[in-house]
């Protein structure tokens, strides 16, 4: 993986744990088939190596997540092929459901001029023609578009009205996400238009694989942020959250039933451009790294439309 | 079907040409496999009657849409199965993307209190957990349940940046939609949870099938309304949408790509019950009756939790 100056160090203080636990599973989308990511150059194309028991689509693995990952934890990693970042797509690419969640760190909610919620937050969607994989070129629509770095949980197991202490062992893994936003259309008419305005192409770069949660020493601590052309723009954790994993999994799914595959954008930390003073967007000729410690890292690049 | 009284009577009136054309296709989800509808009490099993061609599921109909039609146009009828209206579920049951256009009536938009909008109205989603077929039992959660008839359109060609005078030519067809929503949730917290509040299983019960544009005189002025335990609730003309289906097909596909299967909640007429003073919401053991002039009736009973 490319790494370089401060992102690298940011990444490295995650990564220790990486790539030696024996339970540790991490699945990517490479071409559109599963992979069984082995180290962050080499993964095992999961329906050969399983002899077409899994795979290779990765609905299928979401559909068969508990025994995807009893069968992952002795594979054979002899086999393994290079990881094409390029090649890399969204963790979950056909979720049945996307959730996003709002205002869900109190400093965020403060400079976006909102309360912070007491209740659940507002819940939106990000449309899935707006996903990528974890490196990628987006075009700037006409707008502000504004960057947001979030963790991402992706469901491994159906379930309604979960409780909050099983919560966990609904999440199929965590992974790193951007929810980019183009502010003008967001904030324009009767009532805020978040799912639109934050589905253009490219809007919802995801990756670069799913980690299990029980890689984590504590799954509901990690460090996130965001960097334009090396700056840093967003640095917070996840413990700041409002509504955690478990509490937002719990939450939703008093409503609705979740599925495997489900793919859950939990909130961005104060920092975007729209809460700055002047506020600052995007560019033409910018990149945005997006990390989260112990995960990985996604590289936008933006050009003009 | 069941049709009484003043219900009979309304549908009736768009029912003159039904069944009788040679170019009118409809398409039912009968216990999750795709039927072609023969009248409204038989059906053709799309998968047997092609030898395999086409189905069994709805997804890979819609996306061999345009082939659907041509083949349908001269199916042999003689093996029609018999429709039994509770295995019927929703037309396109695992969409890729949901939309729902709020506020997209001027009358409604007044009694919601919100401006009518200008630009596009709000879109949100209903998340697929919710969807029903057309005759269900739907539990009420806690709050307040209010009842919005939509016409549905569902999406047979994929498309990005589709121009109006376009649009028509990526719709599969049209059914019938309720967009169940409660109240106390939608309206809590910093902003409007949409989605969520209209989520709840059996939230978006649609049907009884989907009929191809082309059966309508005119597909952009149809007479939709619902009514409780025999009483009008709302009735109104789908020609006094804001946004009528070209103008949302357009406007969504200059963000989103549409993706054939993709349903669209066009929006609903004014009438609701919290748009009423005194507000009158749902109340368990009532019957609401929803329709769509030419396309026909949904039935749903609501009972406590």
């Amino acid at each position: 993986m490319r790494l370089s100056g401060q992102l690298s160090n940011v990444y490295a203080r995650g990564e220790g744990s990486l790539w030696e636990g024996t339970e540790v599973v991490r699945i990517a989308n490479l071409d559109n088939r599963a992979v069984l990511v082995v180290d962050e150059d080499r993964a095992v194309d999961i329906a050969t190596a399983s002899a077409g028991r899994f795979g290779p689509d990765l609905p299928s693995v979401y559909r068969a997540w508990a025994d995807v990952v009893a069968w992952a934890t002795s594979v054979d990693s002899s086999g393994s092929v290079p990881i094409d970042r390029s090649a890399l797509g969204a963790p979950s690419p056909q979720p049945r459901q996307v959730f996003a969640v709002g205002l869900n760190y109190h400093a965020h909610a403060t400079e976006s001029g909102f309360e912070a919620p007491t209740s659940l937050p507002p819940v939106f969607t990000k449309y899935v023609s707006s996903f990528s994989g974890p490196d990628s070129v987006v075009t700037l629509p006409e707008g502000n578009v504004d960057w947001e770095v979030e963790l991402v949980a992706v469901i491994g197991r159906d379930g309604h009205d979960i409780a909050e202490a099983d919560a966990w062992a609904h999440v199929a893994g965590l992974t790193v996400g951007q929810d980019l936003s183009e502010r003008v259309a967001q904030m324009r008419g009767p009532a805020p238009q978040f799912g639109l305005a934050k589905s253009h192409p490219g809007f919802a770069p995801q990756g670069p694989w799913l980690v299990t949660p029980d890689e984590f020493a504590d799954p509901d601590d990690l460090e996130l942020g965001c960097a334009i052309d090396g700056v840093q723009v967003q640095r917070s954790r996840t413990s700041d959250l409002i509504f955690p994993v478990p509490r937002i999994v719990a939450a939703l799914s008093r409503t609705v039933t979740l599925y495997a595959g489900d793919v859950i954008f939990t909130g961005t930390p104060a920092g975007v451009g729209s809460g700055r003073k002047p506020q600052r967007f995007l560019r033409a000729g910018e990149t945005l790294d997006t990390w989260v410690a112990g995960i990985g890292e996604l590289h936008q690049r933006f050009v003009l439309g």
